[in-house]
């Protein structure tokens, strides 16, 4: 008989868990895991081609440690004056995150996130032998700096998890916020915004409170504005000294020559990209509106996707959808799902498809 | 004044580290960091790139989480029978002990290395929070079943790590000496073969102990022989229900769909690039043997670098190099230093330095 899991000296605490697995059904229509749906366009692809093909002339050398050029390129991109020495990066936004509670968290820490937010909030921690201790939000997913300061300071956690805009529910995240988080915690404040490129362009960046801030993270992620989500790009802000904490938990040569290579030709057309952006949100807000009119109740997002209540049945909705070759996600928020925003046809398909099905309440 | 390490709330067991780093010094002859120094050949560049530029076509989506085609060509390239369900790859074969580390060690565990051994694995155990115990060699750096056997038996270690050959001394470790560390632990044995190619044709790897040892994992990498230090990946061979407990520790999408493609690409010309070791071996000999003739003592090394003793006064020596452009690295092992076999040219360049400078004992 083959031996099974439970025959090998696994760590107790992973005993009985399952990898995590978003599923990946190939369906013509794909609009559950917030990928942006449009491929990169040609003349980017080729310009990141061109990048790689430099790379490989050394790629029997290990990568630069640093990534000095690619940090110049993020803090160019993020722009307030940011510097390359406030710059971090690591293969996605996860493995950032992962950096930051080893450096933070781990063994009798305990880190905190406001629920529904991130899965791999409480994944990530676990991961690194911290406790993750679950914050609450208002019942319409938006959070306040009253109640998120007073539950920092009553939980008294070591890292605090803000996802601004909050994923899975969309909800935009005020700079106040953030800020009375800050003042209620010695800990490490990290605010992920994987999605702010989705916000109203005149919404502030928290990178605009890191300032004097010392203990303030602000995470970002290629994958979704920069449609490089299989390409493993993962980047954040925050004073110096905190990127050297991360220094000693990284692997060295962490980041390959040709993520390096791919990921600063990329944010060299940030202006091609950022388009596309545009066209994203068009579509997201044409959801929003048609899934109202078809009476569910659109959640307001600020991100590439829309959480949206008034399901019946969410099962038999997704099946419905799946059925159709729309493939969206249960994200296990009572009578809601969520999908994201695609290109004109992929979100016309989704509309078209929930038009047919059983209406909302 | 700007904040520092010591203003941020760094968990205890970090403060005072530094960084890891093997110094990357811009040297016209670098024999430091056992790169192989042979870049990857035009053509089979060129089908890297090709393979790339698929991979690029969808990049806006998430990688395949399973590296499917990638795992079908790590067991071919391995042989002996393997399938892909005992494969598994990493961001470097460091990311891949780390994921056995984060899945079999970790808090309250233990893992034993035969010093002087590959220095990252004490510092890869403790980041998990386990403890690193360090076991001993002969006085020659070779391993006997029996000491082997009785050291791991009295520390009870959950995790060994057997270096095969060893870096950073080049010795070869006998099959017999693996299958008694099995026999005498309940743990989980590694074998990191990260430089077997370059290992006599003759010599098993211990892929072929496999079979029925469900606690064995036999690590790759490849960095040294497929030239691709640059590009991160490592891997190993073991039973399906291993790699089923590092499913349950990688980041989700660890490896990146460009990851995937280069090296997918780089093994189906697996034959030129085992010419290219072929040919390093041949300098790696003539190094030892002009280094013995030179009044040095070369060990035996079944490894792309030599380790040689007989060295009055290393850091002097090594200074002496630097001085003449060559790079080669002091391991902290008294009275010798570890130097990487390169090109034709660069292996003259170095026994050139070598015999120009102060001789050996």
């Amino acid at each position: 008989m083959s031996p099974s899991l439970d025959d090998l000296p696994l760590r107790d605490d992973l005993r009985g868990l399952t990898p995590y697995g978003a599923p990946q059904a190939p369906l013509p229509v794909a609009l559950n895991v917030n990928e942006n749906t449009h491929p990169v366009p040609e003349e980017v692809a080729d310009d990141i081609l061109d990048s790689i093909a430099r790379a490989l002339r050394e790629v029997n050398r290990y990568p630069d440690r640093e990534f000095t050029q690619l940090r110049e390129s993020f803090a160019d991109y993020l722009g307030h004056g940011l510097t390359p020495d406030r710059i971090w990066a690591a293969n996605g936004s996860n493995e950032v995150l992962q950096h930051l509670l080893q450096a933070f968290a781990g063994p009798g820490r305990t880190a905190l996130g406001f629920g529904p937010t991130y899965s791999m909030y409480p994944l990530l921690t676990r991961a690194t032998g911290a406790q993750y201790v679950a914050g609450t939000r208002n019942p319409d997913f938006s959070l306040d700096a009253e109640s998120a300061a007073e539950q920092v300071a009553a939980a008294r956690p070591d890292v605090v998890f803000l996802c601004a805009p909050n994923n899975p529910t969309g909800t935009p995240l005020g700079l106040d916020v953030i800020a009375a988080v800050y003042d209620a915690t010695d800990g490490i404040v990290i605010v992920d915004e994987a999605y702010q490129e989705f916000a109203p362009h005149e919404s502030p960046s928290a990178v605009t409170l890191l300032g004097e801030r010392e203990r303030l993270v602000v995470s970002r992620t290629m994958s979704k504005a920069f449609a490089f989500a299989g390409a493993r790009v993962g980047y954040l802000a925050a004073d110096p000294a905190l990127i050297d904490a991360l220094r000693l938990v990284r692997l060295p040569y962490h980041l390959s020559a040709l993520t390096q290579a791919a990921a600063t030709a990329a944010l060299s057309h940030s202006a091609t990209m950022l388009r596309m952006v545009d066209e994203i949100v068009a579509q997201r807000d044409r959801m929003s509106a048609t899934l109202d009119a078809l009476g569910y109740r659109a959640y307001e997002s600020w991100t590439n996707f829309v959480l949206f209540a008034g399901v019946d049945d969410p099962r038999a909705t997704w099946q419905a959808l799946y059925d159709r070759g729309i493939l969206i996600r249960d994200v296990g928020i009572p009578h809601a799902l969520r999908v994201t925003a695609g290109t004109e046809e992929e979100t016309t398909a989704f509309l078209e498809a929930m038009a047919s099905i059983d209406s909302g309440v």
